[in-house]
C-alpha cells in the first residue's frame, strides 16, 4: 500500500494543506500528518526523514512558507522523493517561498508544485506511487477522466451562460 | 529496468541537458534523449506524453525556457510525474520559465527542479525510480554518499587555504 | 461577419471575461464562448484550434491564470491570430500568467494584452476583424470617439471638484 | 498587397529589429522601416500613426526598450492593430519595457510580443494579414510545417548525439 | 506666481491626487487640475504640454498607472520640469506603472515620486517654485520644520506608549 | 545590564514593532523605544546614533517601510551592530523596504532581519546581548526549548486533526 | 547663473556619472562634483546638504547605489530639488537603488530618474535652472531641437539601410 | 579573544569569502572557516552548530547560494549570532539566496547581508565581538575612520578629476 508524509512547517499550513489530505484519501492512501519544523525542532525533522524511507514511505510532501527550508531539510536526509509546496505569506505572493524551495543544489532535487499546490502535491505523490501500484493508476487514470468531464460540463454551462449575457 | 525520457523544447537546451543524460547513465538509466516542442510539434510530443505509460516510463523530464509550456503538455497528455527543468534564456534569470513550469494547476502537477536543474531532474528521476528498483536505491545511497565526501575533501582542502591567506 | 472566439482555461475566469463578451457584443460581434483547459481538456482545445480557420473565425481570444498555457496552445494549432489575456490568481499579481503567456518562442507568437485585459483583448480582435470589415472599422471609430469624450466630461468634472476642494 | 510597418524608437534596436524585416521579406512581405519617438519626436511619430490606416497598413510594428511608450502612442492615434516588442536594455531582462508595452488601459490594446521578439512581431503581422489575403495565408502554413520539419531534424540529430555522449 | 499643474490619466487617480491638490494650496498654490489621457486624448495631452510653458507654469504633475505613459508624453511637449507619480492599480504594487514612468531615455527625463506619491509631487513642485520665489521659500522652511516637529510629538508618545506596553 | 534600543521611523510601524518590545521585556530586557526619522530629524537621529554606545547599548534596532534608510542612518553613526527591520507598506510586500534596508556597501552591515520581522530583531539582540551576559543566555535557551515544545504540541494536535478529517 | 551640484557616494560612479558633467557644461553649467557617502562621510554629505541653498545650487543630482541612501540623505538636510540618480550594481539591474531612491516619504521627495540616468539628471537640473533663467531656457530648446534631428537623421538611415537589407 | 566561525555552503563561495577573512584578520580575529552543506552533509553541520557557542564563537557567518539554507540550519542548532552572506549565482542577481537567507520564521532570526556581502559580515561579526572587547572595539573606531578618510581622499580626487573633464 502506497504511503505518503505531509509534512508541514507550522499548523497555519493546516487549512491549505488539509486538501492534501482530502485528496490523498480520495485515492484511498491515508497519509501520515506532521508538523514538524527545520528550525524549530530540527532534530525530530530529520530523525522522521531519516526513517522515512524504512518505513515504506514512497514520498514526503513538505509544505512551507518564507524562507522555506524543510523541503531541502528533508532531501538532506532522505533520499525518496521530497515534494515541496511553497506557502504564501505576506505580501511577496509566495515568491520568496517558491525561490527557497525550488532553488536546490545540484544532487538534492525538490520537486516543487505551485504556490499553494496542494493538492498537486498530493496528485504528484500518487503519480509517484502509481509507478508501482496498479490500483493506484486506476485511480489516477479516472481522477484525470472526472477532471475532464467537470470541464467539459463548465465549458457547455459557459456557452449558455454567454448566449444569455 | 528503470526508463526515464528526456524531453528539449529546442536543441539549444542540449548543452545543459546533457548533464541530465550523463548523471542517469552514472546510475545505468539510458534515456531516451527527444526534441518535442509543445508549440512547433504539438502532435508529435502529445504522442510521445500517450504513450509513454505504456512503454513502461517511470518519469518524464521536460526542459524548456521562456514560457515554458513543455512539461505542463506532457502533464496535459501522462500520468506519469513529469519533472519540469526551467531553462535561463534572456535576461530575466529563467523566473519566466521557472514560473511558466510551476504554477500549474490543480490536478497536473509538475514536479519543478531548480533553473538549469539537469542534474536534480535526473537524481529525481532515479529516487521515483528506486523506489520499485533496490539496485537503483543502493546506487542513490553511494551517490549520496560520494557527494557528502567531497563536500569533506573540499571542508579540508578550504581550512588548509584559509591558513594560507 | 467577424467571428471571435473566447477561451477560458477555468470558469473562475468568466466575471473577468464577460468583460470581452459584452465589448464584442457592443460592436455587434458575438463571440462563441468556451472552457477549454490546455491541460485538461487538451484534444478538445487542440481540435478547437485547428478547426478555428476553416470556420471562419478571425482570432482567438485565450484567457488563463497562473502557468497561463491555454494562448500557446491555441497558437500550437492554429495560424490564426491567438490573443492572450492572462488572469491573475495569487498573490503575484498575474506576473506568472504574463509571463507565461507572453514569452513565446519565434514562431509562434500570442498577441498579449494586459492583466485582467478582457476589454482590451475584444479590442484587438475587433481592431483585427476591422482590416477586412469597413463597418465594424466605423464603430471603432465611434467608439474611440467616445472614449475620447468620456475623458474630456471627466476632465471637466474633475475642474470642478478641484476647485471646490 | 499586405502591407506592414515597423516603428523603432531608437536606431539602437536595428539589430535586433532586422529579424523582423527579413522575417516579412520572406513572406513577400517588404515592410516601411522608420526610426520615429516618441518622445523626441512626437509630432512626426502621431502623423506616422494618423495617417497609416489611410495608407493601407495592416498593423504597425513598434519596438521600444526601457518605459516603452512608443507602441502606446501609436495605439493612441491609429485604430490599427498595434504590434509591440519590449526591447532588453539595461539589467532588467526587458521587464521595464515588457509592463510598459503590455499594461495598457481599456480600449487601447498593444499586442504585445515577448522581450526581443522581432520575428513573432513580424509572424503576428503575417497572421494579421493573411486573413483577407489568401496567399499570405498560405505561405504561412508552409512556415509552420517547415518550423515543425526543422525540430524534426533536430529531434533526430539529438536521439544520435545522446547516444554517442 | 507659482503655477502647477496636475494632469491624471484617469479621474479614478483623483482620490489619491486629491492629496497633491490639498498640499499645493496649503503653501498657497492653487494648481490647474485636468485629466488628460496620453492614449484616450492625446491630443489634448499634447496641446496643453505644449502651451504650458507659455502659459507660466513651473513643473507639470502626471499621474497615471500601469503603463503609465502621460509623464513621459508632457515630457516629449515640454521642456518643463514633469514630476511623475506611478500609480498603484491591480496587482503588482505599481512596479508597472513605476517602470513605465522613470526608464525614460537619455534627455527626456522625468522627475518620478514614490508609488501614489501625490504629497511628494505637490512638495517637490514647491520645491522647484521656491527657487524664484522667495516667500515659497519661506512657506516650505516652516513646513518642513513643522514636519519635524509632528514626528518629535510622536516620538514623545511612543516613548509613553512603550513604557505603558 | 542588556540595552536595547528600538527605533522607528514612523509611529505606524508602532503596531507591528510592539512585538519586538514584549519579547524583549519577557527576557527581562526594557527597551528605549524612539520615532526618529532619517529624513524628518536626521540630527535627532543622528545624535542618538553617535551617544548610544557610550550609553551602553548592545545593539539598535532600526525599522522603517519604502525607501528605508534609517538602519542605514544607525549605521552610519555608531559602530553598534544595527538591526533592520524593513516594514511593508503599500503594494510591494517589502521588496522595497527589504532592499533598502539590507543591500548596504562594504564596511557598514545593517543585520537584517525578515520583512516586519519585529519578534526576530528582538532575539538577535538577545542573541548579541546574551554573548556578555549569562542569564540571558539561559533564557534564550529556555526561549528556545519553549518554542520547540509548541511545535511538538501543535504535532500531536495536527495529527489528531488528521485521522478526525 | 545657474548652479548645480553632483555628488557621488563612490568614486565607482563616476565613469557613468561623467556625462552627467559633460551635459551640464554642454549647457555652460559648471557643477560642482563631490564624492559624499551618506554612510562613510554623513556629517560631510550633511553639511555640505545643509549649506547648498545658501550657497546658492539650484538642485543636488545624487548618485548611488544598491541601498541608495545618498539622494535620501540630502533631501533630509536641503529644501533644495535633489535628483537622484539610482546606479546599477551587481546582479539586480538597479532595482534595489531605483527603489531605495524613489520610495520617499511623504513630504521629502527625491526626484528620481532612469537606472544610471546621469544624462537625464543633468537635463532635468537644467529645466529647474531654466525656469529662471531665459538664456538657459533657450539653449534647452536648441538641445530638444538637436536630439529631434537626429532621430530624423537616424530614420533617414534606416529606411536606407531596411532597403538595402 | 574574539572568535568567529565562516562556514560555507560550497567551495564555489571561496573566492568571495576570502574577503571576510582578509577583513577578520585585519582586524587580529582569525577565524576558523569550514565548507559545510546543509543538504550534502548536514550532521556535520548541525554538529558544528550544537558546538559553537561551547568553543566560544561569538558569531557564525554562513554563505550559500540560490536556495540558501546554510544560514538557517545553523540558527535551528545554535543560539549564537548567525551573519548571512547570500550568495549570487545564476541570473537572478541573488534574489532566491537573498530571500532564503532573510525570510526567517520569528524566533530565529539570521542576521542577513548584501547579497555578496564577505566584508560585512565580517564588520559585523566585528561589530558583535567589540560589545565584550575593547580592545576590538577600538579597532573599528579606526577601521570607520579609515573608511571615511579614503572617501575623502576620492572626494578630493574626483573634484579634481571633474575640472579637468
Amino acid at each position: 500500500m502506497t504511503k505518503v508524509a505531509i509534512i508541514m512547517g507550522s499548523d497555519s499550513d493546516w487549512p491549505v494543506m488539509q486538501k492534501a489530505v482530502t485528496t490523498l484519501k480520495s485515492f484511498g492512501v491515508v497519509p501520515t500528518v506532521r508538523v514538524l519544523s527545520a528550525h524549530r525542532t530540527p532534530d525530530e525533522a530529520a530523525s522522521f526523514a531519516k526513517a522515512a524511507e524504512g518505513e515504506g514511505y514512497c514520498a514526503i510532501i513538505a509544505a512551507a512558507g518564507m524562507a522555506a527550508h524543510l523541503a531541502g531539510a528533508m532531501a538532506a536526509h532522505s533520499q525518496l522523493p521530497i515534494i515541496g509546496v511553497p506557502m504564501e505569506s505576506g505580501g511577496m505572493g509566495g515568491l520568496d517561498a517558491l525561490l527557497s524551495t525550488v532553488m536546490m543544489p545540484p544532487g538534492l532535487p525538490v520537486a516543487t508544485v505551485a504556490v499553494g499546490g496542494a493538492v498537486n502535491a498530493a496528485v504528484l505523490a500518487v503519480q509517484i506511487g502509481a509507478l508501482c501500484d496498479k490500483e493506484l493508476a486506476e485511480k489516477l487514470r479516472t481522477y484525470r477522466k472526472e477532471m475532464a468531464e467537470k470541464v467539459l460540463n463548465k465549458d457547455a454551462a459557459i456557452v449558455k451562460a454567454a448566449e444569455e449575457l
